[in-house]
């Protein structure tokens, strides 16, 4: 049956209006049991509740009640791909991260370096976090192997984490983990969970045999482990969803291959918010929309550092009003999952929003937050939802039905 | 899948309760910036206040986040039938609306008529909107021709708009519009969309060429454009649906037909709100479902007449005592969608909504505005939903399982 999206999507028309979507990583918090506030709400953010009194503002649940999406499926539901129906890779979207061609057909693997005992039990499934410096050399030692016709490419991403490539005809990504998620066991062997992937499977057990040969002179990182074993999914193109021209402009590696995926133009910038938003200066008049990622709450989160994530909040809060400067015909502020500081991780809370245009309601908010957004008119909306109400806003979808 | 409205189905019962529906058509307004109200919170309205007071209350969403309905779905939504999954063609509501004797098999068009300079170009899609005086002598006159063993019949609506009609057997209605949405530019030919339509395409383009010809002496109407060729959709009664025995109170063509499609008695009724509530009164005791209809607060919307909005609302709040001294078992008060005159369009914006039966709780609102509603008991429920809730207050619903 038709949904939402197929509506848009004959709906929608070209036009020259501009949408902003500011997504903090991981905004959601939980609040402090003594303030009893959350780390938005612990911020001082005057320009985000000034636009937030103007705007309509809410919760927006990413995949639904009770469940913690991943990086991937996050992103995903806020541009407007549910993402129940469609699921990234871990490898995939390593592999985008880092720039790695990928080509039609190509398997891709998240890998992380580890260390094994003599007896070949792990006993640190990240080889005490090896610098980067030293995982390149280490991945160029195992890199260009084949086996059966199937060519395998290394690459390293950041510290301990490489990609591993499978290129050749007939493979399926249909493969479990070989990490055990645990120590003092051995890794896993590579096992297909159907029938077309034995092949790959096959070209994976000989790979790791030849890995844990090569490495064992390595004293940290003497072996690796598989996860996210995955294939470019089909996905069209927000392009072609929305008629929309993208720009992502995100410092980290993972968003900017998840823009990558929905066809979004990965522009170069730096690792500041200030990078960031003299980008989006530079290339304003050049497209039709534009992905603004801030990392740091995502990571104050995972650490537990409650204070600092209020602080990133502040830092993104000064630039809103040259975001507004630009004029964009509408400006949503998002987050692609909770990551509360005293969880150190992702969240299925409900992730503040707020939506702003000429043609949004006044939700009449006084501090854009939980507590508040929550009586707001788009309180508990789909985070798939987002992308029809910002098109509408931008003046970019017809009336459907006479 | 089974949806809610298979549960209603199969759990309701026929029982003399009565429901009103009292539609406000574009009921849903934008803020003027200076006042920070909408239309209906600036409107005085006594009696909906005090209603609202003790009923339930909120937004509804006509067809999902960010779309803008035609008439069409946006009325579907409120009788209870996904807009999504059923759509209806602007032709069919157009014969409808002219108490057009529509039969199984017909294929329906709405046509404006336009004026082509000498070499074929469009140069008024509306031929000087020539009145509806001229326009059925000009109907008359393309009347009745034949092509292939298929009837054409034509007749007038409103203005430089008429209905035509191919009667005939094998005749598919998956036709692209003729019009092309432009001047200075030849009008379309009908074009098939499946092989199964190339019998009713080659017909409309033999019509046309014979309109062509008899118009040409026409100094305006000398040639017609055909939108939104459709069939009749295939739509369960709401008889069939909920047991009810319904009437429309309607003045306007569109929503006649819109009323004849889910299978009401169509009244006859005046223009003003205060014939539609006499007819109300006179048919009370025939009828189980009634549709009353206020077409005067989208037309204003659309001519963005913010303050004749206002007045269209507050007269019509003078009736509501009328209506609830007929008791009825339930009164929902709400609209097809949101018609900003700030917009002078319909939009996308949630709907007011009131539902009122000794069955419902307070929301306790003071003022039944967007604002307030907000923080209402039906805030953003599809619109879909609000039949639902509106035979359970009625006592229309048995139990869902043991």
């Amino acid at each position: 049956m038709e949904t939402l999206i197929d509506v848009v999507k004959k709906q929608y028309k070209e036009t020259e209006s501009k949408i902003v979507m500011l997504v903090f990583d991981g905004l959601g918090g939980l609040p402090d049991p003594k303030t009893e506030l959350t780390e938005l709400e612990t911020a001082k953010t005057p320009n985000l509740d000034k636009l937030a009194y103007k705007s309509e503002v809410g919760l927006s649940l990413p995949v639904g009640a009770g469940i913690t999406p991943g990086s991937g499926p996050g992103h995903l539901g806020l541009f407007g791909y549910d993402p129940i129906k469609y699921l990234i890779g871990r490898g995939i979207l390593e592999a985008l991260g880092i720039d790695f061609p990928i080509e039609e057909g190509d398997i891709c693997i998240r890998a992380n370096f580890c260390t094994l005992d003599k007896n070949g039990n792990i006993t640190d499934r990240r080889a005490g976090r090896i610098p980067t410096s030293e995982s390149r050399l280490i991945c160029d030692q195992i890199d260009g192997m084949e086996f059966d016709g199937v060519k395998v490419i290394v690459r390293s991403v950041k510290d301990h984490r490489c990609v591993v490539v499978l290129r050749g005809k007939g493979l399926s990504a249909d493969i479990a983990d070989t990490d055990p998620q645990q120590c003092g066991v051995k890794p896993l062997p590579a096992v297909a969970l159907s029938e077309g992937a034995q092949k790959a499977a096959d070209v994976l057990n000989k790979f790791l045999k030849e890995v844990q040969e090569t490495l064992k002179v390595q004293p940290k990182a003497n072996m690796i482990l598989l996860r996210g074993i995955s294939s470019k999914p089909d996905l069209p193109s927000m392009k072609e969803r929305y008629g929309l021209n993208c720009a992502a402009i995100a410092a980290y590696p993972m968003y900017r291959g998840l823009a990558k995926v929905v066809g979004m133009d990965v522009l170069k910038t730096g690792t500041t918010i200030e990078d960031e938003i003299n980008t989006l200066k530079e290339v304003w008049d050049k497209y039709t929309f534009f992905f603004v990622h801030v990392k740091g709450t995502d990571a104050a989160g995972e650490d537990g550092d409650f204070m600092r994530k209020v602080k990133v909040i502040e830092d993104v809060d000064k630039w809103i009003p040259d975001i507004l400067k630009l004029k964009p015909d509408c400006l949503v502020v998002c987050g692609d999952h909770s990551t509360p500081a005293m969880m150190k991780s992702h969240s299925w809370h409900g992730v503040p929003l707020l939506i702003n245009s000429n043609l949004t309601r006044y939700d009449k908010i006084k501090k854009f937050g939980e507590s508040e957004c929550r009586f707001g008119s788009l309180v508990n909306i789909p985070a798939v939802n987002i992308m029809p109400l910002a098109l509408a806003c931008a003046g970019k979808l017809e009336k459907y039905g006479a």
